[in-house]
């Protein structure tokens, strides 16, 4: 019965569910170690540094879950949690670089735009095919 | 065996996802454009505008994907996708507006509010008679 | 046909979301009382601590529906269900908890974590025998 369940979207999914928890949890530890209180949300530049990684990476989630999903069930499974690891490791990047200096937030940040235009793009490949086999009854391959 | 695929949903979902990271472009646009540079929120009117305009669009897109799903599977994949798009119709209104004047906002969050109300109802519609069809074996209609 | 359809997963998700919305109506409402006017973010303590309750929310919803959908797939729809009940609780307690004061938000937090944790292990565990059964063709029990 579970034998046809994505599962390998669904590891990567909740590894990238965690990995945004766990930067929720840095901007906690950030606000102890610099004595900034909720709802306080500006203070140290490190500190509002490390609170904007976590804000531009909530910002960016939706979007990344949207394409991991569809490139997953419409193209190919292997291929989208593999450009979903590779997200994962750009946030990653982005949030420790941007914790140090605004500009080392960059190097991740293209790295997670590049597994996102992967993701977007077989999404959009995988759509094209289904819309063609289910509506035109045709195939693009 | 790609055919019983949800292909309306997964195309109106990516479109509003690249709505969504094209707003995330527009307030990096409006940062060159004021020259204000990460982490910094704050700034001319325009630019906190242009902020605001995208984190209020973040605020929503989850509340937006859950009833477009939810109603294009349990109810209608067409009737939610048109409304899908309605949404994105809205945001674009919403976003393009507010940059100019905060009033400005107004007609495209009413569209976009439409939409919502539209997908949650016809969500919990699809919602009320798959649960009297699996749990109490009878039909709404 | 529907009545394969996860329907208490379903529901639970559309109440969550409908929370979240009604979140940001309050924080509306606060703008009112307190005569804040978009795009503005900043005023009375009790405006700012309405505004960042929601804020939170928003930073956690997509990992707590990512989690609720894992577990209520690979695991259990009745638990996870239960699970997202929980949640939607604990956010209303933090939610109502921390506009009258900073502390009083924690209750709730630690209630809506729990019931993350709870999702998060379910969904885990889900994965696991999924991938057992899938890939390696075992079982975990």
């Amino acid at each position: 019965m579970t034998s046809d369940l994505p599962v390998l979207l669904a590891a990567v999914s909740i590894l990238s569910a965690l990995h945004l928890a766990l930067q929720a949890k840095r901007v906690g530890w950030s606000r102890m170690k610099h004595k900034i209180m909720p709802p306080t949300v500006t203070g140290p530049p490190e500190f509002e540094r490390t609170f904007r990684a976590h804000q531009n990476s909530v910002e960016m989630y939706s979007v990344f879950l949207v394409v991991l999903w569809i490139s997953g069930i419409f193209c190919s499974e292997v291929l989208a949690s593999l450009g979903g690891l590779l997200y994962v490791v750009g946030r990653e990047m982005y949030f420790t670089g941007y914790i140090r200096e605004s500009k080392k937030r960059l190097p991740g940040f293209y790295l997670a735009l590049c597994a996102l235009l992967f993701l977007t793009v077989t999404a959009t490949i995988g759509i094209i095919q289904a819309f063609l086999n289910k509506y035109l009854n045709t195939r693009l391959l």
